[in-house]
């Protein structure tokens, strides 16, 4: 057991969607090594991984951003700006990269993986049939969203989940038109503003009994 | 800070997508009644929380889901199965049901907020008129499910992520069909059996380069 129940609890509570950041406040080295780190850890379904992370902290091109994130500031105004990517069209290549990388970590040869390789080759063609494998590729970035900004809250740093963007924008100024990838969702990060009245407002959640059910 | 980094990062070496629970081994109340408040607490686009969660402790209603998970018995050997849930077509009611919270925790009337309900709307229309309105819940609910995992592994408990089901059948067995919510992904939660061979494998990640870059 790594943290206390109210450990985590506090940090859920502490933790809102920052609206006003504070651009002095730079996220130290250290820390933001170990959130990367737990980025790379992210679980996502057969392993596939199927997303590239940007760190953007160059502020001009931060600021031409802005525009294209309905003006919202925190794109600007963070110490670091996530911008989760995925496959417009997961391919096999993406398969074959990850059963490569089991080998490489695990030994063993691709041959002998030739089954594992063949349901997940399966699995992606019943979502390519259906048109979901953007779709499902989001669904996987959107578990390193929840696990990050928890990961994050545990460390004192501040984030905001933003949905509100052009990802159309966003890939062409961020040259993802010409890679195949496209912007699932932005979580800019650092230290909340003192100005921010958001942050002491109390917490909106739905009451236990409204949302969890036992059988 | 709750945490410091290198617990963080123990936290999710440790974890790993659990093929063999212990049947024997229960999540004692404390620690499980944390990881509800946890999902209580879970961030969602617009604070909309499109979301309900069953918690199966029913053996004789697991066992009957078995067959309908690729029959992966994680469903049936957990401690408590997590069964994520969300609306087949999010409803302006949501939004009402979100405002008339707001209003509860925070003070102020409805009227004073017809201006955010107003904005939700036009937001959830648009989603309506692309079809995304399923979609859109899953995605949020994938955030439960990032933020559910690292949770439990701070606190100890190991957990499966599962994909592989039949969602017509879970629905129907779970009598989900009736309410106009469907299944989304599970997440059974508990003990890794000493006989799961998997607990002891190199975890595969692509390296930091691979997926992380920095502008």
């Amino acid at each position: 057991m790594s943290a206390s129940a109210s450990d985590l609890i506090a940090a859920l509570k502490w933790r809102y969607a920052t609206k006003v950041f504070d651009p002095t406040r730079k996220i130290p080295a250290d820390i933001w090594s170990a959130l990367e780190e737990s980025l790379v850890l992210t679980p996502s379904s057969f392993g596939l991984q199927p997303w590239k992370f940007l760190v953007i902290q160059d502020q001009a091109l931060r600021e031409s951003l802005v525009p294209h994130a309905w003006k919202q500031r925190q794109v600007a105004d963070c110490s670091h700006l996530l911008v989760m990517t995925v496959p417009r069209e997961l391919g096999e290549d993406c398969i074959d990269a990850n059963i490569a990388r089991i080998v490489e970590v695990r030994g063993g040869t691709t041959d002998a993986l030739a089954g594992l390789r063949n349901m997940v080759a399966g699995f992606r063609a019943q979502l390519s049939a259906k048109g979901q494998l953007m779709t499902w590729a989001k669904l996987q970035s959107y578990i390193a969203l929840g696990q990050f900004m928890l990961a994050a809250s545990l460390l004192g740093i501040d984030t905001c989940p933003m949905e509100g963007f052009v990802a159309e924008k966003f890939d062409e100024i961020l040259g993802l038109d010409k890679t195949g990838h496209t912007t699932a969702v932005l979580c800019p990060a650092g230290y909340r503003s003192a100005a921010d009245k958001y942050a002491t407002l109390p917490k909106v959640r739905f009451e236990s009994k409204d949302v969890i059910e036992h059988r």
